[in-house]
């Protein structure tokens, strides 16, 4: 299999290539036995036995021999992912929150934590760390779950270059060591770690939690208190030069209001959870009314186990419930009537539907999902994206059915994070064996 | 090499993908021989040696044998692709004009014709038939100077789908069956026909004329009477659903004037060639001033063959400079400081520069390359183009010399479509040598 183009592969590379493939088949089939997962990968059966063996005592692999079958041998075992083995660790630092999640290897979430905080007031190097401790004990949380954490994604809401952040404007990031920031927060830990923008492990968490045989192409659409897009063609999400899905500064109104970007009416103005507070006469942080006595704010930090959740075998739960406060009030003022709200996430979804028809001209993608606080916020937001993408989508070919909301909510990128850890695993199990395994 | 996967390969299959694998080795290299090929492809001399000589029996490919050497066994033959043997036809039916331009397989536009007509107010049948009718002419030509067309792929300003061309707003066309159509005009010739929108052939036929060493990842933007957009991803065209590129309808300004797609404030009713004639108060056929007695109409038919191009084996050549003319004045007013024509100039840049801005800040294209009619009016219109991408793009990652102008104009879309049947038949060549050669 690796000797195709006439190159000579090494035996290392040969193993290395292998296992992937067999790792890859047994995570594509619903239990299937060494015998079909050789006649799958094209390989003999007493190679993909040996390879099989090597997944398994490694743990990322699990067997189960039917009872009446004795252990030697194996003949009839059915494989599986092994949901107790190796896990991705997602943690994303957003403006206002910080969230951690552990995913196993079959992408279940098993620890999820959320640290409620206005990451806008604070230095990058203490808000990384204090990300970094989050991890470290979500990370422990794990363990104590059976589980192997082994690899790191960060996600950051700005531009990302080589694990460095370039700038987040939201955050009045520029030029952070955001990986190597991290890493100090994680302590001794033998964890990799790489950095991406939020939108894109975002919409590479939707992806992963698409039903089978839902589409592969979409534009999606993260609401935050910045506005991200990642575009997935196939299965893999679309990057540009490196720096693609900068929805947010797309132009609405050329001479609209200023943005923190410089420029003048970008969608962010209109559409971003800022903006749509504001509009709203909500307060950002109490999610009271402005003008009235604010109530208990929510800022604490909530780090016990909530109710567990994840197919029964959650280790750590705690959903990120205060961190969506003022958009919960919102939402709450909205399906009350309350006419300011109403208002302001009509003028923000007119804003969506006047960028997303942009982009759907432009790109044509089969779908589009809004997602982050606009999953919560969508049955305000639709009729009027709705009616946007019917008048400007080019020659009436706008159906509303192309337009979805994300079950994941402001999970998505957390969850995609964590994902993207997983799919790491699964690409290259040989650099985890030989990770936790340097006596092989 | 057809082996990889563990799959068998036919004979049949072999030849084919090999036959191909050779062709494009030569392609890509300067002068090689049956050795170098041989080795660079990973193939037996022998087998090499016989596949070249189908290859060159074909008149595909050329062996330039040095002159004191005899020509049996031709050991140190320099391999080319034969300037001589097939070629692709592009044909551009344009609201303003037809073109067609033959190309061998080296690329180089050997026969150019251009009508110029008004086929806004014509039939789709009888815009097709004539077209055709000019394709048969270009192709007669082609064939007195030596060359085979094989492929022949139209483009047209419109949404395309399996040679059918859906809508078509500026030329009134909806459901034309234009593949079909233009066949008939042909006549009796051997020819595969296929259909494309002509803003995804010109950015094709702009990367296609790219220096090598140029970057293969870009934004390509056709000013005509309607704008369209081609992303360029490592030389591949993103396609989207099928549909991508309609650049021309993205927003500029939300309650701006309405366009002939039906919404309001189209890139297009700002940038579009009748938008920009329209406010330099230029008659968009006479080109004169409006309101004052129009000059001789510039409708008539060229086809004689003008001064020769192309590498000095021009066939027959006709640049379309009569379809240029109201953009040729529309330039000419500019540089005498004529204040209509650089106010719309400057207008049109800025709403360019605030769609492409939005283009940018989604996909971040390594370069912007602004064509069609815009190559020729770039020195008054990228001042304040440059101005709003600056501004927009976000973070200050704008750099002037992202947006570069192409160098073929109006002629990328018909280059590109005569390049894409080269391509086609390079991707190909059994499918060619069975054409031509039922014998064998």
């Amino acid at each position: 299999m690796m000797n195709g183009g006439g190159q000579p592969a090494s035996k290392q590379s040969m193993r290395r290539h292998n296992l992937a493939l067999v790792l890859r088949q047994v995570a594509a089939s619903d239990s299937a036995s060494r015998a079909t997962v050789a006649a799958r990968v094209g390989l003999t059966k007493a190679t993909v036995s040996s390879l099989v063996e090597e997944l398994r005592l490694a743990g990322l692999v699990v067997e189960h021999v039917p009872e009446n079958q004795g252990r030697v041998g194996r003949p009839g075992g059915a494989l599986a992912l092994n949901p107790q083995g190796a896990a991705g660790v997602g943690v994303e630092v957003n403006v206002d929150y910080t969230a951690v999640c552990v995913a196993d290897l079959t992408g279940a979430p098993r620890v999820r934590l959320t640290e409620h905080a206005d990451n806008r007031g604070r230095d990058a190097e203490e808000t990384l760390h204090s990300a970094g401790r989050l991890a470290a004990r979500a990370c422990a949380a794990a363990r104590r779950a059976g589980l192997t954490p082994v690899q790191v994604t960060l996600g950051v809401p700005g531009l990302v270059h080589e694990d460095k952040v370039l700038h987040a404007p939201n955050l009045d990031w520029r030029h952070v060591p955001a990986g190597e920031l991290l890493v100090r927060g994680l302590g001794r830990q033998r964890l990799a770690v790489s950095v991406d923008n939020e939108a894109n492990l975002a919409a590479i968490g939707e992806f992963q939690a698409r039903p089978a045989g839902a589409g592969a192409s979409f534009l999606y659409v993260s609401g935050e208190i910045g506005i991200g897009a990642g575009l997935m063609v196939d299965g893999t999400l679309f990057r540009g030069g490196g720096f693609a899905g900068e929805i947010g500064h797309v132009t609405v109104l050329p001479d609209g209001p200023e943005c923190g970007c410089g420029a003048r009416g970008c969608l962010e103005r209109y559409a971003g959870q800022d903006a749509l507070l504001e509009a709203a006469a909500l307060d950002s942080v109490s999610a009271t009314r402005l003008g009235s006595a604010p109530a208990a704010t929510a800022t604490a930090t909530r780090t016990g186990g909530g109710p567990g959740g994840g197919a029964g075998r959650s280790a750590l739960q705690d959903p990120p419930a205060e961190a969506d406060a003022p958009v919960e009030r919102l939402a709450a003022l909205a399906a009350e009537g309350d006419e300011a709200a109403v208002r302001a996430l009509a003028v923000a979804g007119r804003a969506l539907g006047v960028a997303l028809s942009g982009a759907v001209n432009l790109l044509d993608p089969p779908e589009v999902v809004i997602g982050g606080i606009y999953a919560r916020l969508a049955p305000w937001l639709i009729p009027s994206l709705q009616v946007q993408l019917h008048e400007r989508v080019t020659s009436g070919r706008w159906r509303s059915d192309r337009l979805q909301v994300s079950g994941l909510g402001t999970e998505a990128a957390v969850r995609g994070a964590a994902g993207a850890g997983v799919q790491a695993i699964l690409r290259d199990p040989s650099a985890y064996i030989d990770l936790t395994s340097p006596m092989l």
